[in-house]
């Protein structure tokens, strides 16, 4: 199948609110090849992403993504591989490119599914998919009331494990943070998993982050997750060596495999959490997935939006049985719960599971898209590089 | 001082050639805070890294650079640094975000400098800025005959280093690279430092790599640079371990203060090549430039463009008595080359010296810049985020 197409869709919500909800915009990627249509989604700055699609060469590694992957055949999981790597060293000096490449490279895996009628996690040489224990992901309340109530609805809600993150937590005093801690794990209860993510904020500063690991070990929280910046493994290193109980988890920010293993060979964390929409795609998180497996660490997949993105994100690690928690967002904006008709509901009994169907299972909703479109163009030297392309067409 | 303006100015050549050669292109940076001006550039993709400045707001972590900067005070190094950090946190999930700030910091220092009348190495905290000896930067012949007569060009010209890399290097057979180190050393005589540049062409692989040091060991070569990506930490520290006199040099990928490091701590490079256009700016190549001090690395300066670049990149370390050689583009575009009226040029004993004027010491010649300056345009819903400024306004 020969790459005849590559649209960007930015999506958006009327009003984008300064909080830590990345579900407020969206970078859609529809891929076609022939009959077949592919869909994937960068986890990303929509417009910086598009930039790097179609932005002039600067020279021989610094091209854009579009020169690497238009016109390019894809027939296996091998091509997509290739087309990851050829596009990873013609843009090495464009930061932004593995955002870019990511939804592509998801777009593809779903194209190839559905055009061989297998599921990825099949492509991907998964015999089974185990159902995932979903944990509901969440912003801290602004109070430790708020926090509290918020557990006590999730468990009400059916979640067994339940995070808090970004918010307030780590910005004031040990004290304030303790408190946070404290009604959080009173909220959900005893005998579910707490997870505390702080969203990066002590930088690379392991002091300040050691100063909390007495109340996440005295309330019994599973992870910390983001002390410090993807970038600190010395911080990680030294933090993990401080922990009794708790382990640290981080990968999300990872751009790429590199990244991600050497939080667990350098940093020692415990959980790899990947976000399929950053990393490169699917085929780039099966790697980490494959490297925590051997190295004793487990995988969890980042995601905080859409439930395209959700099932993009499960397909590297559906298949490993001991990696048996997902992150599972419950706060998604109307954008990202709209997008898709089809979702990955909770089965009775509160599991998560991929779709048995090709590709990613996940259809976009043309209406949804067309609804929250934003209008696009960039022109350089006079020339249109990228315009908003029509949703039906 | 506050900072009232900040322009974005996309130069290119009329022919971008798919050749390893980063002056093609520029994006320079203009600072305005009352009667300063400050200049800068980033060594990145132009039209990615001014998305990056304009771009709409995703989430409280997503935001454009020009969010962070426009309309903030800059008294003191502190306070670029504080702007910096503070960039880099609201910037934190878009991958661009450093090449943009990169050449704002770089701005600010050569403002703060033009404000104080002190150069920038003086505001750094260098009492003294040695001269470096600068090593031709080059790319590899076609053919080894060619090699070689570069190498003899570059003696004939002065220089006592110089340094071959990209081009056909790693993409054939060892005995090919073998022939080509061969050649170069025969070009440049048995008593100049030969460096060798792979352009990271074996990603993580070992096994190539390692493949080549003899010939590298046999034709003493000081160096060999970027035998892998700059996350391959792994890589980088297991080849190390193979080596007998060649060090490894690496880190003109870093787009922080920890990927630098991290290369060090956990790479074990002997040479640690840094971009003040990549990894922020001169603030974070001045704290890696003292960390490599600590630990018994060599800083050197990543530049192949203009010499006001050149200058940023050597304000870092100018102070570092040890650190005695500097890399210094010879085979840069007219666009380049025209940049500035003032050049760094190599004093008659073959060293290069930082100007003793205030802040950078070197302004961008405004006609070069009318010749080469791109027309961009970004809309965004009927809203133009950047157009092209004017020259001179």
């Amino acid at each position: 199948m020969k790459i005849d197409s590559i649209d960007f869709f930015y999506l958006r919500m009327p009003v984008v609110k300064d909080i830590g909800d990345g579900s407020q915009d969206a970078l859609l990627v529809r891929v076609r090849a022939g009959e077949h249509t592919g869909w994937g989604e960068c986890e990303a700055s929509p417009l910086v992403s598009i930039a790097a699609y179609v932005c002039p060469m600067s020279h021989s590694a610094c091209k854009p993504v579009r020169d690497s992957v238009l016109g390019e055949s894809i027939n296996s999981p091998a091509d997509i591989s290739q087309l990851a790597a050829r596009v990873r060293a013609n843009g090495l000096d464009i930061a932004q490119t593995a955002h870019t490449l990511s939804g592509i490279e998801i777009a593809l895996w779903d194209l190839l599914g559905k055009a061989r009628g297998e599921p990825v996690w099949r492509l991907l040489g998964y015999e089974k998919a185990y159902p995932k224990r979903p944990y509901a992901s969440q912003l801290f309340g602004d109070t430790p009331a708020e926090t509290f109530e918020k557990g006590r609805a999730s468990r009400a809600a059916g979640f067994s494990a339940v995070k808090f993150g970004w918010g307030v937590y780590g910005t004031t005093t040990t004290t304030a943070d303790c408190d946070q801690v404290a009604a959080a794990r009173e909220g959900i209860g005893a005998d579910a998993d707490l997870l505390v993510d702080a969203g990066t904020i002590w930088g690379d500063d392991v002091k300040r982050a050691a100063a909390r690991l007495d109340a996440l070990e005295e309330f019994g929280a599973r992870w910390l997750e983001e002390p410090f910046v993807s970038g600190a493994l010395g911080a990680y290193r030294d933090l993990s060596a401080r922990t009794r109980n708790v382990k640290l988890a981080a990968g999300e920010g990872a751009q790429d495999v590199h990244m991600a293993t050497n939080l667990i060979e350098f940093g020692k964390i415990g959980y790899v959490q990947i976000d399929t929409g950053r990393i490169g795609g699917i085929g780039a998180a099966k790697t980490v997935a494959d490297y925590a497996a051997a190295h004793g660490v487990m995988f969890v997949n980042h995601t905080f939006t859409t439930h395209l993105a959700l099932s993009a994100s499960l397909q590297p690690f559906v298949g490993v049985a001991d990696a048996e928690i997902c992150e599972y967002p419950v706060e998604a904006s109307a954008l990202a719960t709209s997008l898709s008709k089809q979702k990955l509901n909770r089965s009775s009994d509160g599991f998560v599971s991929v779709p048995d169907a090709p590709g990613l299972g996940i259809e976009p909703d043309l209406d949804a898209i067309q609804k929250y479109l934003v209008d696009v163009e960039i022109q350089v030297d006079g020339k249109t590089l990228y315009r908003t392309p029509q949703v039906r067409s």
